[in-house]
């Protein structure tokens, strides 16, 4: 599972920023006696489910020094219970002709399977029996531990870009759990035990911590009974933990960090900003910034684009993103890949000058059209796809919004002003609450 | 109390880097039952003793969320117990002719009474009573909350160069403790409660956790049944926790902060590298590094005043200094403040170019033999104060040394060759292992 973790949370990451539907039907939600809270999208077009539970735990609830245990359970949760056999449920949802998958994420992790109408009793049973039961060995914990282990080195310290951006969260969220990875740094994932896990465990993984999510050929009356049978007897939390998180310090001014290494084929400039999230903000503050993100540099039309890569031709690539998903806050991204025998300064003071141009004028109509309907296109999809219907609801409500959040999400993404997108896009974009990150060849130096 | 902490820890800091002496005498020491270590280095040219209370608790043993608590008691501490009332201690010390002092850092906490001879017995049963029986309401906790809250606005946030100091940590040192300030952030402090405070006390106020040092015209025959009778009955924590603090990942590269503020009269350069330090190296690494910092810019006759104030004269100051004390690891930091019409960047080349110059072509004899002097000669300092001897020996049990290697130092530093100081000069003076600093005027940027 761990394989599939990233490119997982980052399509998740992608879509929640961006991605809610013009009009979202409200799905049907209620919650159980021991604090599950059910969440059911009925659709019927074919006799297919999305099970998916959310636990509102991820890394940035890990105790300091521990980091990579939330991550660590995307592993342990296919290790069995008394019920299964380690490896087993995968090959049980296989053989039954559905796919599962797990993701983890600093604010929620979640664990998700894809079946057949006439299944979901069987993946009901094997995930809420999961949800309290789970057994793993020592032996087990420490394998998997070097399994983790190998996939940190794949993906992360094999990949400069990864290795650069792990660092410009750490500096971005000097204080904050946000700058911590999810995988977690490679000597605390190396020094992790199954006591302290087990422990993380038994506090985080409970039907009072989590959010059932099914979507699909099932409606709230059919699944109410199955839901009760199967998670209705676990035993809740007592005296779950606040997520408490620790704040940062303000801003002190503009920060950079410089990373080279022989790996890099092609030199990268890219900034992080401090932003708001729909977690943290106050009425329409983060739709106003994902569409002032759109704008500046969403899309091959946007303002990043069109200067850097198709006016100036200095750039092969050039953009901005908003990551406004965040329960503790967000970011914006933006990048520019500068052509040969372009310097990354001189994209970088090409990107800064389109950013105060717009910072100056502001979007023009046009713009402000074309970016809300492109977000609004992004909803389309969402509410078409069964999967990330539910997805959407599941992040969303781990992440701190309510379900009318989602529902009234894209008439609040239409209200947006033209000052609001202003506003939150001089808010934002302001260097002093920024990392600045440069990836050079070694010979770059 | 909490006035004097920043200048009484930089000028421990100072001591504890540099100053020992060409050969210290060994003082006596031994341990009571309840674990109290007592060091007594007698001194019998006057009828004055000084008397330390070292507690192996410092900022970098507090808990995630709670930066503060550990200087808090540099105020709590004099605000009485069932024998004292608050603001007591402090006022029969100086009716006694004495004076008192505490200080904190991130590796320790000491309380400091420096008084006649015949006062001794007064003054141990004043700190060993606030060792356990410390009492505060929540009342004046919150008052004093206030204190330090207004301690921390005039010394840190009012003083641009102190924000981006700290910044600076926060950036060197990622997620090890030592990137959050002795003094606390700003809004941690606001938020720290009497409870949890109670507690930090609890745990880490122990004679099993302290270390008792008295300087002056007593020795150890006298002073043993004095500690017998008032730390001895004092009881130990049970379980004391383990100092074991989070690591911070590789380094990836040079990173730089900028901080303008209209405050600023003079804007500077300064630059941290990461260190090995006296609690974290083996053999004579810490030595080595103080002497090639020495060389490189510890004094007038250094390579970066001479190069950038004397010779160039881009530069009012400029030199260099390490801090190698710590029980978690060191820092080295370089800096120079241009003269006018010189800029920032200008410095920073000259600098670089001293260094680079210096790692090639390495330290000369002259240069090794004058900055060994010199680190000895600020030890003779050290061993002609009965009150800087009092620190050195308690700053370094605390910091994880030990009485041999205090007294062997003068000895070690004479000891170190120049293959060791250009190996401790090149593996610390790594730009890919250091935070940049610029400090400049708003209207500078």
């Amino acid at each position: 599972m761990g394989k599939r973790f990233i490119s997982a949370c980052l399509a998740l990451l992608a879509l929640t920023a961006s991605a809610h539907a013009r009009e979202f039907a409200r799905p049907e939600t209620f919650t159980l006696r021991n604090g599950l809270q059910v969440v059911v999208i009925t659709d019927r077009r074919a006799p297919v489910v999305t099970h998916m539970v959310w636990y509102r735990v991820g890394a940035a609830d890990e105790p300091r020094g521990y980091s990579g245990i939330a991550h660590f359970f995307e592993h342990l949760m296919f290790k069995g219970t008394r019920q299964i056999a380690p490896g087993e449920f995968s090959r049980t949802v296989a053989r039954n002709g559905g796919e599962d998958n797990a993701f983890t994420n600093w604010d929620y992790t979640a664990y998700y399977e894809r079946i057949a109408r006439d299944r979901l009793e069987l993946v009901m049973r094997m995930e809420a029996d999961r949800m309290r039961n789970l057994r793993f060995s020592d032996e087990t914990f420490n394998s998997e531990r070097d399994v983790i282990v190998e996939e940190r080195r794949q993906r992360v310290d094999n990949s400069p870009g990864a290795v650069l951006g792990e660092r410009m969260r750490a500096m971005l969220w000097p204080h904050h759990p946000y700058g911590t990875p999810v995988i977690g740094w490679l000597h605390e994932i190396q020094s992790l035990d199954r006591e302290r896990a087990l422990a993380f465990y038994e506090t985080w993984y409970a039907p009072n911590n989590a959010i059932l999510v099914v979507a699909g050929d099932v409606d709230a009356a059919e699944l109410r009974p199955l839901a009760e049978r199967y998670y209705g007897r676990l035993r809740p939390t007592q005296n779950l933990p606040a997520r408490t998180w620790t704040r940062d310090p303000p801003n002190v001014g503009p920060m950079r960090v410089t990373h080279s290494d022989q790996k890099v084929r092609q030199p990268s400039f890219s900034r992080l900003y401090r932003a708001i999230s729909y977690g943290t903000d106050t009425g329409r503050q983060a739709h106003a910034l994902d569409v002032a993100i759109e704008i500046l540099g969403g899309s091959e039309t946007s303002r990043l684009y069109r200067a850097l890569v198709e006016e100036q031709r200095i750039a092969v690539s050039a953009g901005a993103s908003s990551s406004t998903s965040g329960l503790g806050g967000g970011s914006v991204s933006v990048w520019a890949t500068p052509v040969e025998g372009v310097t990354l300064e001189q994209v970088e003071a090409a990107a800064d000058a389109v950013i105060a141009a717009y910072l100056r004028d502001g979007p023009t109509e046009p713009e402000l059209t074309r970016a809300k309907n492109s977000l609004s296109a992004n909803a389309v999809y969402t509410r078409d796809s069964q999967e990330s219907l539910a997805n959407m609801y599941g992040a969303s409500l781990a992440q701190g919004e309510s379900i009318d959040d989602v529902v009234n999400w894209p008439r609040d993404i239409e209200a947006v002003t033209r000052d609001e997108v202003m506003t939150m896009a001089r808010d934002t974009l302001d260097i002093d609450a920024s990392v600045t990150g440069w990836l050079l060849p070694e010979e770059g130096r």
